[in-house]
């Protein structure tokens, strides 16, 4: 014993695995009281609580992230007992393999909410995680675009129990089959490969026809970077770009490249003028005709639902995510500006997407089953929370009833109890008390807005000093002595009787 | 295309991996709302969120679980670019790791509670999870008796906040110390190995005595069973037990033998009696009066917090876990009967426990920190909640608005919509509303207390039907026809335009 003690030992390291992160105090009730807010919101809606495991077969996940196209990566996997298992990447893979296990025992529709981690094996950088928050819900078994509408305004509210405030943000609206119809207008549209939906990769589709159609997909995703002449370029016979190097075209001629065009610009003042902008760039193909129908809809039944134009509009070049869906597809802008790193304005952007995928189960049951839902992007919906400083917790830290003398710990600790009989935050200093400012650097590292004392003098008197720490913060940590302290004006002086009505006017004043 | 289409397609298990569950709808929500209200007091009681991520690095984790003797087994733990990492098997290893690297940001006393899963990769058996919840609450760096008296007092106010009822649980309190004083009275104390804490397993103790230690400690733990003359019998020259065969005894000596049932039994009418017998059954050694003294002065704590001997029992027989720790230790126990599997009475029994951990952060920092903390047992708890019947979540479904016209869906949706506005949980019916018996089928299976309906005939009068599933529940499987519903007793009906008072007034009756 003596001998191994005598040993060098090897410390582990204290740190946390590479992409992943602490999160403390504030931060953690912040996401949590939003979350709340938002299941809250689903709740009300009908949609049920669903928590499956973190930890799901590798078979039942598929091996491919919906967004990745590296089969095999991307998920932490390992053998168990002979199976493979793994982290679950997104809330939807379990979505489908809960649905499929017990269909016999869910209502039909399913309507679900979960949240919770999720993990991605992928490079970590600034802010990137490989543990993070997804929030979504789902509806499962109905084709219905009341489904849809019904999301979306769920959407809308959940965002604005969460405090962003009407007007600052807008719920933009599309379908994938108007872009299939436009792709079949101009011979480049996709068919299926049975089976595919949204835990099968991109990768696995196959491309049926001879024109270009990722080349057309890429390019009407340049629209916001080159405007509407540079993709007119890039479609047909291709443009020089700002470094001076020429860049190939996707051979479109001119009427088919207008034909994009119009479909990407179709957005009107109102959501009756996009609709017929839309319905004559695709109408002819009946894909496109659906899809225009679809949307009409989807307005309509939004709208007796009082989520309007202002909230709701109908915008052709959402196209991000659109390969990923079968039908309508919706997105959650920010519409504020905020300050990026550098000091400039810039817009939030997106904090919520979704849509309608039809084959969910499918690669379990064979069966098509309609679905259509939701995700919430946590993380960034709290950062924009945060940035207009609506997420409306307290950060405020406990009173803390400071020890004067240690053999009346037992009155301290009444104290305490007492103002958390009122509901009020409180503790007893629990570190050494010898040093009376490390009592207040203490409750200064804690946000602590009172400090209580009860010393020799104030105890003969029936008394107790509450000090005011929010006022007196930027002092607190060069008091060393009570002597010192009784000199310091933001405090009061209340009967014992009176601590908890002193403290709550104390915070009070505060608010 | 249609070759692949043809093959014969092998579809992946739609299953969760072994000893892992889903858990829906009510279930999740009870657990969240008994959680919410513990973390609601361990708040108010100073304590800070802490949220670690599920995964950490073996190296950090250590190897061994608290409570398994096998080295490298027991967790889930894969290489990730040549570091092993691992899901957390407890909150306790992940708190080590987070106060040793943030100590320099971190208040001092640290006090943090957490809630999440945690992973154990064991054999599952009924009822017994690879993945379960944990909720925890230390605090680390004090080494004051204040402490393990505020974890305590809290730990009532918790489950009390939780829905048990004062009178129906104890807080039992012993001290590892005194245990220790009693071994050493008999000459079978431990030295204790450098480094050995929470995250280091029992076997790497070394005992340096010739008594055996183990023996005393096995035989302790059978008072229940044997009794005092079987526990004496044991101590001392061995005994035969129920099935006739002998039984080795640990050799004590008859004197020693008494001493540690003195210690056993040492619990008197009241705290005070009982300190007083322990006294003088451990108080020779001076770990033993050590141990005494601090039980004293929790118990004087907690008094003046107001837990009184109604709450707060010291019991010496409390040895489970006592290994563990190094100072005080507790255990919440539910002393309300409830029924097992068979239909006989039995004690509900311990949900939550903790104590007194001196070395939490040593492995990574060679330096002690005391801590104490305890951890609430969640599934237990409600399991005890769901027998008391007190967990406090409704478990009613939504309000259906059924589809009697499947064009009139604008204004089903209106009617949820106005619904929610009132807070009052609502959906459309989004199936295929071409069988109207279906829909019923499906309210009854989400627990619906209304369903609101609105046929031809309603709309021309302006009114709505509304249907109280909970009164017609066992009938509503059976009407599959607008007419026949007509006759059915269990409904009202409403101007349109009172269609949110009407529903209130039901709901207001089934309470």
């Amino acid at each position: 014993m003596a001998k191994e003690k005598k040993q060098k030992i090897r410390r582990p390291r204290a740190q946390t695995p590479r992409g992943f992160a602490d999160f403390f105090g504030a931060d953690v009730l912040a996401r949590d009281a939003m979350l709340a807010k938002i299941t809250e919101v689903y709740h009300r809606y009908g949609f049920a609580a669903l928590e499956s495991p973190l930890v799901e077969t590798v078979e039942a996940l598929g091996k491919f992230l919906p967004d990745v196209d590296r089969p095999n990566e991307g998920v932490f996997a390992w053998e168990d007992d002979g199976d493979w298992v793994a982290l679950r990447y997104d809330l939807t893979a379990p979505l489908a393999r809960v649905v499929a296990q017990h269909r016999n025992d869910l209502p039909s529709p399913y309507r679900r909410y979960a949240v919770g981690p999720v993990f991605r094996n992928e490079k970590p950088g600034p802010g990137r995680f490989r543990q993070f928050y997804q929030c979504d819900a789902d509806t499962v078994g109905s084709a219905s675009p009341a489904a849809d509408a019904e999301i979306c305004a769920m959407l809308c509210d959940a965002l604005e129990a969460a405090g962003i405030a009407r007007g600052d943000y807008v719920l933009r609206l599309n379908n994938r089959k108007v872009l299939d119809g436009m792709l079949e207008s101009v011979g480049a549209h996709l068919v299926h490969r049975p089976g595919s939906g949204p835990s099968v990769s991109k990768a696995l589709e196959t491309a049926s026809s001879t024109v270009d159609r990722d080349g057309i997909l890429r390019t009407i995703d340049k629209f916001d970077k080159v405007g509407r002449d540079g993709v007119f370029e890039l479609l047909t016979k291709g443009r020089l770009d700002a470094s001076g190097a020429f860049v190939d075209g996707v051979g479109l001629d001119d009427k088919k490249a207008n034909l994009v065009l119009d479909f990407l610009t179709a957005r009107g003042s109102d959501n009756t003028q996009t609709l017929e902008r839309l319905s004559s760039a695709v109408g002819r193909t009946s894909k496109g005709a659906e899809g225009v129908k679809e949307l009409g809809q989807i307005a309509e039944l939004l709208d007796s639902m009082g989520f309007g134009p202002d909230r709701i509009v109908i915008d052709p070049s959402i196209v991000r995510g659109l390969g990923y869906y079968t039908g309508p597809v919706y997105e959650a802008e920010l519409t504020f500006e905020i300050l990026d790193e550098q000091g400039r304005p810039r817009q939030f952007g997106s904090v919520a997407g979704g849509g309608r995928y039809d084959d969910l189960v499918k690669r379990f049951t064979g069966q098509d089953v309609p679905a259509t839902g939701v995700s919430i992007g946590v993380d960034r919906l709290l950062a924009a929370l945060k940035a207009r400083q609506t997420n409306g917790v307290a950060a405020s830290g406990p009173v803390v009833v400071t020890v004067m003398d240690r053999d009346r710990m037992p009155g301290y600790l009444a104290m305490a109890s007492e103002l958390r009989a009122a509901g009020i935050r409180a503790e007893v200093y629990l570190g050494n008390p010898r040093n009376f400012g490390n009592q207040l650097k203490y409750a200064d590292r804690r946000s602590s807005p009172i400090a209580v004392i009860e010393g020799d003098a104030e105890r003969a008197q029936g008394v107790v000093v509450l000090k005011d720490l929010a006022l007196g913060a930027a002092l607190a940590a060069e008091i060393e002595s009570n002597a010192d302290w009784k000199a310091h004006p933001a405090q009061t002086t209340v009967p014992r009787a009176a601590l908890v009505s002193g403290v709550k006017q104390l915070l009070a004043r505060e608010r």
